[in-house]
């Protein structure tokens, strides 16, 4: 792998900065609010942050990663997929339990759902995330589909990982902005007081993790190499193999 | 130029999209709001939000396409990198001139300044623009580097000014989210009057035109194709030229 130690510390960066932002949120409804529960109340809503950031941003953001590895380019790509699928449907689960609870500490507490810009953009990323995930595991995972969908699909399925993933982290962005307006009253999100910066830094971590994973996502030069077709490959292929072309289908860049 | 006729579709959508946000922010300041002036009142703030979208977003994101369009291909090098700089240059000025705009407004009004998330990602984009501009226009318009450095700067280069795009359109719903939530009183944003769904349908707009802008700019078969150097380039090569690289300098896909 060219330049493989400024990948190794970026790939190290983005996963520390991933982890402690995690450690963030916790310290943010742990410390900051009122813990976490499934009663109801701001305690169940708690868990609407804390399952966005390890699921949708962290788990997420690994999974898009994870092809460039340059230590899993020995494994099979067939495992491979597997992993980069497994990941993703974690991060959906998580995405969907976070909904679960924000949906539910809104009818518990009389507040309208899906009035703000946030759960707007935010239900658009995790319904359009369940159609990635479908097609990508119907079109790459299921040994069904022709290779000429494959190869004319992929640059749709990296492009739209990357703006799935990029649009949930504005989300969070924005829902870490009502939150602060809303829950801080004395004194207020304006005033500044120690929570406030708190989560304003979590805001810069998630923003500097996903810029990151972008980073790492489209170099050229990153990409796990192709598998060679062997020479009477259009003899022995499997069907549903693509052998020439890029180890996990690529044959666009983003 | 392959799929030509897709690339003119997406192209027309996005100046669509980006055309109608224009009319949306304009909308909302004159018809929902204050109106503009610049008194320190709310009619001064307004300027903040009209600008970042005419020129911070809207004329970025034409910049950042701007190298693609096929007729523009038999123009020269260099004045497209004219074209490129000049309108970052003038998005840049409307970005400066929406800034003093708030920070007036707030001093005005006694409203602290950046104390918010929206307000730490927006300078720290205005801040790395200016840079970006900088460097941009000392790297590649100025014929002083050496063609080494042009050639490993620019995914640099062309990384971070997608990035920046990005972060503007992330800063611009979390101000829209934090503009709803302070302006609507009675009633208030979380009722979904008329205005709150106006402007939610601005930031879908805007998150659209983003999302367009990034497909068109990070396709490989359609960038500008290189100038091939004539035979003897390398004895006519003219000082901080670059023969042998794409049109506008590109060693790097995004």
């Amino acid at each position: 792998m060219e330049k493989y130690r400024l990948f190794l510390a970026l790939l190290f960066l983005a996963l520390a900065l991933g982890f402690v932002s995690v450690v963030f949120v916790l310290r943010w409804v742990l410390f900051y609010r009122e813990g976490l529960g499934w009663d109801g109340g701001p305690a169940e809503f708690n868990w609407h942050p804390l399952l966005v950031v390890i699921g949708f941003i962290f788990l997420q953001g690994i999974a898009i990663v994870v092809y460039r590895l340059p230590w899993t380019w020995k494994c099979s790509k067939l495992m491979m997929k597997f992993i980069h699928a497994g990941l993703n449907v974690l991060a959906f689960i998580l995405a969907a339990i976070s909904l679960v609870a924000v949906f539910d500490f809104h009818n518990a507490q009389n507040i309208p759902n899906m009035y703000s810009l946030h759960s707007w953009v935010g239900l658009t990323a995790i319904v359009l995330y369940s159609l990635q995930i479908v097609l990508g595991i119907g079109i790459y995972l299921l040994p069904l589909s022709p290779v000429c969908l494959r190869a004319a699909f992929m640059p749709i399925h990296v492009y739209s990982g990357l703006f799935i993933f990029t649009s949930v982290i504005a989300t969070a962005l924005m829902g870490i902005t009502e939150k602060l307006i809303f829950s801080l009253k004395d004194p207020k999100y304006k005033e500044s007081p120690p929570e406030a910066t708190f989560v304003n830094v979590l805001g810069l971590l998630l923003s500097v993790f996903g810029g990151l994973i972008l980073w790492i996502a489209t170099r050229p030069s990153w990409k796990r190499p192709s598998e060679l077709a062997p020479p009477n490959a259009a003899m022995t292929v499997r069907p549903g193999a693509e052998p020439n072309r890029d180890a996990h289908g690529r044959n666009g860049k983003m």
